[in-house]
């Protein structure tokens, strides 16, 4: 009888996500291959089963069926963490009546539409009205979600569970005094390393192969996935067993490209290697955002920015681009892909600035939830945050305020996990050298099947049976520790650029 | 009220066509782009769109509406049309229950991937369980719909309003006996004019460019819509306003690769000839599929087979492959295109032995279905008819019984539309020409548009607002009559082999 109930309950859930997964194979499918006149009847397809889903899951019937499994004695561990969280879920989505789901859907489509004309007239206020209607949108979501403590950690917490302004203050103030101050050392007594090479022009079929070839030294599975070009890389993934990435290929960037493919094909391990017999349950998803991030840039930084990794692949690297590379060696171009230097825009910032880039906005938004920064000249308050932490006058807004299409997407709360997943990232990592015998010899030999190995084990099968702190706890004996990420930051930078 | 009620059936209509197109979009994917490990859940998600756009559709509360709205005085006549044809699917529909529909649609993607993996080994062994059990799933489809007279009739009626045993045995006794007497003929008394150039190779990327003008040739509109490669060439859409072909490129087969591009073409420009305000509703649908093919085969025949239409474009062919057809003149490359000669792969077969193709699956079809012939010695049974009607022996299973894909899609009762189609397309090219001033010489320059438009207005906008039969005898003031297709083919072929 109860495994009968459990049956239904694995069912519904099967039926949600088949339909979730359909939007996301119509939404890949707009990215990368759709016709430019397809996107009317598209987007009206997209909100159809997405509505559909939604109905679903909220639907009362589904209210019952799980608060009766919950306390149902007979069920194994498994499967009472799949539907305690599942309930979890639930109690979330119904929080929200369908008239504010619907609102929040217009002011969403609405705010997007302003901020790609804002772009065009690089202007922020032609983006301010629709921003300040999404501010309250997201003040009353947050109202309606309820929290402890402060009002924006309803809003993290949809993103990561756990998270809390509470302690991301503390964590941020502290990534700020030392990083910052880190930096500005680097800056003041390193030195730096140019890399010109880096301007050549690098063929556009040369760089799609060799993206395909790292993918595959790092375990990405071409017959569970593939890559197609799309405006902005994405992973997306219809199950464990077709997960697929996009990249983009600029002839003027190659460690664009490359940076991107190893990215997305991080987020796509994670997803592959999420557990098939798990499909649609909760222990068959990923834990959160900021552990998602660690995946992806465990790989790109951790791993493909390091030295044992251009050791093991450097000279398929001359081997591909023979020109554009003479005269360079590994060391050299080891360097060289890792100078850093502040700049005003976040998806274009190395592995140090990045997060005071994530910082600034994790207080602009805290603060507009908040109440306490208006609007009215965010564009200005923004510019001052940068000439505070980074030391750049930010040219105008398209470079400035408006560089992100987070905010016009409704998605506020979203910026910290990128942080986060660097933090843990590192924290990862460490534990992987001290677990994995001659990690960083395997690395240098292209074998990446150890780490690959350990993280599947560690973080991919677990899907969301720990949050992601209890993760963490799990594997490396503790929580988030931005020491691991200081010191890997310092080892790695005092070395580059010879400050000791 | 009533404008409200019928809103509210326009809102269900679009929910459910939202629901197929997005199978389709899957379906499209799974054919073009997805990695092989994608298809088991790939199946399952299909299952549950087609299910759940199934379930919609047979609601209690959908057939309340309908025949709520069909005694509505107050619609207007094309509401009225929609309406009554919905509430006609609606009856056939909720024949077959959701639990049936489920099961058929396992079965269609068990026997898709048998098929292909009979075809890999060359062994009808492989495909014969799945065949069987589809051919069960069949009967009991044919038994649940229930019909007049003959048994495969209900099979028949889903692509075919109106086909019956009855009436088809009839056309294919006529058939036969006219067309197998004058191909007889042709081959005792005329004159061949072998083809060697067609032998060349004719490298792939020229082919695929050659493919993409002649499409833009005939007004097949880019912007909504695209081309891709798939291993059997098809043509499907998301609405009017994202249609899809798909072709292949075989080096050595150039005239297969623009007779699949214009066939899949004429397919494409009937969708894209749609209303696109009449979005899931009858009047937005193609009204069977002897009409599409009607659409497909006049392109692909009665246009692009003829002497005028090279006339326009055997420049282009010469420029594109210059050494390929150097020597030949365009009434020889016209002769050879059009040589006719028994031969075992129907989509390889010329525009006369083709229906000889079609009434071999016809009658096995019809066997199947009621009982007469087994899967057992399918293959066998297949490869004494073509003994028989051709005078050809097919080699093996794969140019036998394996060669078409329908029936491991589910498909039986579709062949006879392709003859179908052929015959009401020579019937409709037969008026085109009285009515449209010059159309020969409007062809012989290249210029499609009187054709299309014409096509467009008397087809494409109707919808499925008249059956074939009625669309047939509005458009040339008679129902379907084969001495039109006879007339055509004796003209063309006594000209060509020089029997007079």
């Amino acid at each position: 009888m109860n495994q009968f109930k459990y049956e239904d309950y694995k069912a519904l859930m099967h039926k949600i996500k088949d339909l979730e997964y359909a939007a996301a194979v119509l939404h890949w499918d707009m990215e990368t291959y759709m016709p430019t006149k397809g996107i009317r009847f598209r987007s009206q397809q997209l909100a159809t089963l997405q509505a559909l889903a939604h109905e679903l899951y909220t639907a009362e019937s589904t209210g019952i069926l799980l608060k009766e499994l919950v306390n149902d004695k007979a069920l194994d561990e498994l499967q009472r963490v799949n539907v305690q969280l599942s309930l979890e879920d639930y109690e979330k989505a119904t929080k929200l009546p369908n008239d504010f789901v619907k609102e929040s859907s217009l002011i969403r489509t609405e705010a997007f539409q302003a901020w790609l004309k804002a772009k065009e007239a690089n202007d922020y206020s032609i983006f301010r009205p629709a921003l300040t209607k999404m501010v309250e949108n997201k003040k009353q979501e947050a109202a309606l979600l309820g929290s402890n403590g402060h009002v924006y950690n309803a809003l993290l917490d949809q993103y990561e569970k756990g998270a809390e302004v509470e302690k991301l203050d503390l964590l941020f103030k502290d990534v700020r005094e030392k990083l910052v101050t880190f930096v500005k050392e680097l800056k003041e007594k390193g030195q730096s390393s140019p890399s010109h090479f880096l301007n050549h022009v690098f063929p556009k079929d040369q760089q799609w192969s060799l993206g395909l070839e790292l993918l595959k030294q790092m375990g990405y599975d071409f017959e569970a996935g593939r890559q197609d070009i799309s405006a902005h890389p994405f992973t997306t993934n219809f199950s464990p067993e077709d997960v697929r990435v996009t990249t983009r290929i600029d002839e003027k960037e190659l460690m664009s490209m490359i940076g991107s493919c190893i990215h997305e094909g991080g987020h796509a391990l994670y997803e592959q290697g999420l557990a098939t017999e798990q499909y649609g349950l909760p222990l068959g998803s990923a834990t959160s955002l900021g552990i998602h991030e660690s995946q992806s840039r465990l790989w790109e930084n951790n791993v493909a920015l390091g030295l044992p990794y251009w050791k093991a692949n450097f000279a398929l690297l001359q081997k591909t681009f023979p020109a554009q590379l003479s005269g360079i060696n590994v060391q050299s171009f080891y360097k060289s892909i890792n100078q850093v230097s502040p700049n005003f825009i976040r998806i274009e910032a190395d592995e140090l600035h990045y997060h005071l880039h994530v910082l600034i906005r994790y207080e602009l938004e805290k603060g507009l939830i908040e109440g306490s920064i208006s609007t009215d000249n965010l564009n200005e308050i923004w510019n001052q945050k940068y000439r505070d932490y980074m030391g750049v006058e930010v040219p105008d807004d398209n470079r400035g305020v408006l560089q992100d299409i987070h905010w016009s997407q409704g998605l506020m709360g979203y910026f910290p996990t990128y942080s986060l997943g660097s933090f843990y990232a590192a924290q990862f990592f460490a534990q992987a050298m001290k677990e994995i015998p001659n990690l960083i010899l395997e690395i240098e030999q292209g074998n990446m099947k150890p780490l690959l190995d350990w993280l599947r084990e560690k973080i991919h099968r677990q899907g969301r049976r720990y949050t992601s702190e209890e993760l963490c706890t799990q594997i490396c004996g503790e929580g988030l520790n931005l020491k691991y990420f200081m010191d890997y930051a310092r080892r790695k930078y005092s070395e580059i650029y010879e400050v000791f």
